[in-house]
């Protein structure tokens, strides 16, 4: 199976004219290879050259597996380019966009030859478009998901804080046996959901507010993601009429999902309903982004994307409002895409939901 | 105080050379401005230019706050080439270590004058000196960290698992009021602790098994960070013997810190006692780490690293010896570089000790 992927990295690079990728996102090496290291500042690169072996370059401390590849080991002292640069030929060398200047600029002082190229496109092509055993897996980890999210309705109470949401919804994920979350809970009561990205912290619920729970786990190495907002005792005219506007973004985006479109197609459907009410920059972020290994893999469901959709690929939906220093919204699910449409993988109610009366 | 530590990085840049430096790492530049961001792939940079005002660079989904610089926003779908080049003059620009191809290469084909070197260090000399208010949290994480671990001593017990006690760890973390971990803590039990990077998992303890636990909580931002290795019921000569000579490592280099020293020559006083004993190979690591607002900082306490050590310096000191298949041991503590010494930050006893007798 990993030969096999290797290959099919192999063919990326054949048509984008690249006879060396060197592969340094720990999620596309364990694609490739079933290994998996977290390096954080240290060097971990997966060399695939059109015309000779592939190499594996790994630190010693680094945990190793069998692998299709010369395997070479450096120490923390070594320099990095001492031990790599060996193995690249001037030219065109493909290069992942995670790839830092701590290794990418001493190449480049070695080898004035070498001319880098963002090529990790020719990778995360083969990862987006899942293999029956990853959709079985996308599949799982989502339906772990809903149920957390269905637990999580007998845990709200008076009183609790957003914290505390965060904590039950990772106890969850542990009791299914999940190893972990995909991203650390989401969970924003009333003003605080304006922030796409609030932390989850003291704050109490209070009557009126809006609940945003953007949640995921990690199952059998795939991520889930999924965002839902509630309302605690009573739901306001605003808090309601942005809810259903966004509640529709999704459904729209959702049923025009299917091989042949473009991604950019899918955003502005979502995007010019949010406009027809006028809450178009409200809406401050893409509508979406794939996901598999990572949370966030290379496509995104954004209004300048117009790379096409193809079956197997799996990304997010989630439009959203926000009204600074008054509340937000946001309705997320993750679709997979079908031959000729796509299976929506979160099936929690998406009916506006009043809890707590 | 923000605008004195640009001030003192803009001094360093004078001392390099370098007229403009673009800081891109979220920790550096929550440093230099007070706002912290998480940017995932997204981009979020602080240019420091010597001839003329600061720019801050923020996706509009990030959180802002007060900052002397003037702000430039942009959305997702906008090339961030376009938005940060008219900013950058041609010629040399100062970049982090941590800055990603998916940026840094776009900017060059833009700006084909454009000499972009590593120049973290202008910013990491400054962070590495902790001021009061840093070592006064600085010491109240670690004093945390000391209680954890002893709480953790009331934990173990028959049958726990190495993920049990993290999970323990963590919780000791929150009821303190910490808002997390600095990294996911290491228990390993037997020989799991042979790999120096084993993440807990449903191994059950054993008698005779050493339980390795290496773990750091964050504390008002900053980092904890300690090592400690017991033994289970009873302790073999082979544990026993690396034991004594591990903590002796520690014990020797720490007596070594001290302003005007060079961090390898720390590192190689724990390295020769290892080595002494003919463990040398076993000890595959580096002595040790900076810390503060992130669990890793610029320095590392290594072989070849010949900078200088200076007062306010917070680092790590963690020999190891791991004997793969069998057992592994480390102990380690922060130290606070003083101006004739260093205070060590963690009390918790480096006696070995057998629990469960």
């Amino acid at each position: 199976m990993y030969k096999e992927r290797v290959n099919r990295v192999a063919a990326e690079m054949d048509k984008a004219g690249i006879s060396q990728l060197l592969v340094t996102d720990p999620d596309s090496i364990r694609y490739l290879t079933d290994i998996y290291n977290h390096p954080m500042e240290r060097f971990w690169g997966f060399l695939i050259r059109k015309d000779g072996g592939n190499v594996l370059f790994a630190n010693r401390l680094f945990r190793l597996g069998p692998v299709d590849a010369e395997v070479v080991l450096f120490d923390d002292t070594d320099p990095v380019a001492g031990v790599v640069c060996p193995y690249l030929a001037e030219g065109t060398l493909g290069v992942d966009s995670t790839m830092t200047a701590r290794f990418l600029l001493p190449f480049m002082s070695r080898m004035p030859g070498l001319r880098p190229v963002l090529a990790d496109a020719c990778v995360n092509d083969v990862r987006a478009c899942k293999d029956e055993e990853e959709q079985r897996r996308m599949i799982e980890s989502s339906e772990i998901n809903d149920r957390a999210m269905e637990k999580l309705m007998g845990f709200i109470r008076d009183g609790v804080t957003e914290k505390e949401c965060a904590e039950f919804i990772m106890k969850c994920y542990a009791e299914e046996g999940c190893p972990g979350n995909a991203f650390t809970p989401i969970v924003s009561f009333g003003a605080n959901a304006a922030d796409p990205h609030h932390h989850a912290d003291g704050t109490v619920l209070k009557d009126g507010d809006c609940i945003l729970v953007d949640t995921g786990c990690v199952w059998k190495s795939y991520c889930s993601d999924m965002t839902r907002t509630f309302y605690w005792k009573y739901v306001s005219e605003e808090d309601e009429r942005i809810y259903n506007i966004c509640r529709d973004a999704n459904l729209l985006a959702e049923a025009e999902v299917r091989p042949g479109r473009m991604f950019k197609e899918i955003d502005l459907t979502a995007r010019k309903h949010i406009e027809s009410f006028g809450y178009g920059p409200n809406f401050t972020h893409r509508l979406g982004h794939s996901i598999g290994l990572a949370d966030h893999e290379g496509e995104d469901v954004s209004s300048v994307n117009d790379h096409i959709i193809k079956p197997g690929m799996c990304f997010s939906i989630e439009p959203g409002i926000y009204l600074p220093g008054k509340t937000g919204v946001r309705v997320e699910d993750l679709v997979l895409v079908t031959e000729d449409g796509c299976r929506i993988l979160n099936s929690f109610s998406k009916e506006l939901m009043i809890l707590g009366k």
